[in-house]
């Protein structure tokens, strides 16, 4: 009985170590990054089309515009929420797809189709914010994210026009209006 | 001892179940949809711009395009996942955005701003696809849901155009194979 009672605790345990321990972040020896499997059930943030800078933009300019999804891990989201701060071990994932225009019903305006880049942007258990790179071919990932190096232009395009911390909440209408709540925004952002 | 094992039990039971029920829809003796609270936080499947019908479409002449986001909740989700079909009490939320071109660093391209419409497509506990209006006014919803009658146009075009079920899987790129996969797209579905 003892046993069983121990057993049912332990069951017990881990069922709410699992509902509130943080979206844990997996990296390879080498520091690569592994993309979260299930990244698209995140917390989506907001997307935007046509709004894409560096490697992807160029893409763009061949083919149509690129929708951006943005999506954060659920346990950071909440906590920003709360505090309009991210805790370390914030991820961003950004899921950009192509677009297409005419297609089923659609006659007009554009709609999301294939996997055409997949970026992260991290607050790491230090505090430090990293941008990653996962190679896509044929709509999927194909590799862990590369660490991009600090003199990437995203490191000082996020460290100068960003509304909070390093992170773009001005695109994100529901957590702005948290971080304004909060006076989470930067004293030097301007709208 | 015995009650303290059967209080784990108890709490194990309902920790279990809280993550396997399906995301409950509330309605109002009226019968109008309560709105669910945390739809924001549900799976995200595809955002448009400029493609919405309907009352939204007559707002967005007057000012720019809109975004449509739509959300579907979690269990059902991770459902179609598996068989390709929507379970009974399958919501989707229809997050209607207006947009802005020109913000912050955006010199292109369109970012989303204040809600500007907030629907949604019920499949109901018998099976029978149902469709609700939640009225917004500054941003926020306003009001409950509100049955749309069997006559508005939203039935006959997703009866008549959907590539699953009731449901426009073809703008969701991440289903539609998951669909072609099970054998669930419609046999008279035309691309």
């Amino acid at each position: 009985m003892m046993k069983i009672f121990a057993l049912a605790l332990l069951i017990l345990s881990i069922a709410l170590a699992a509902e509130t321990a943080p979206d844990a972040l997996k990296y390879t020896p080498a520091g690569e990054m592994v993309l979260p499997a299930e990244y698209r059930e995140w917390v989506f943030l907001s997307s935007g089309l046509g709004m894409t800078y560096g490697p992807a933009a160029a893409k763009a300019r061949q083919g149509g515009p690129l929708f951006d999804n943005v999506f954060v891990n659920p346990v950071s989201y909440r906590a920003f929420l709360k505090t309009g701060k991210w805790p370390n071990g914030t991820a961003f994932l950004l899921d950009i797809r192509s677009s297409e225009s005419h297609g089923s019903i659609n006659k007009d305006g554009h709609f999301q189709t294939t996997l055409s880049g997949l970026e992260a942007e991290v607050k790491d258990e230090h505090g430090e914010w990293k941008f990653y790179d996962f190679p896509t071919a044929n709509g999927s990932p194909k590799a862990n994210g590369k660490l991009l190096p600090a003199t990437a232009s995203c490191y000082s395009c996020h460290s100068k026009n960003t509304a909070v911390e390093n992170t773009f909440v001005q695109f994100y209408p529901m957590l702005l209006e948290v971080a304004q709540r909060m006076g989470t925004v930067k004293k030097d952002y301007v709208p």
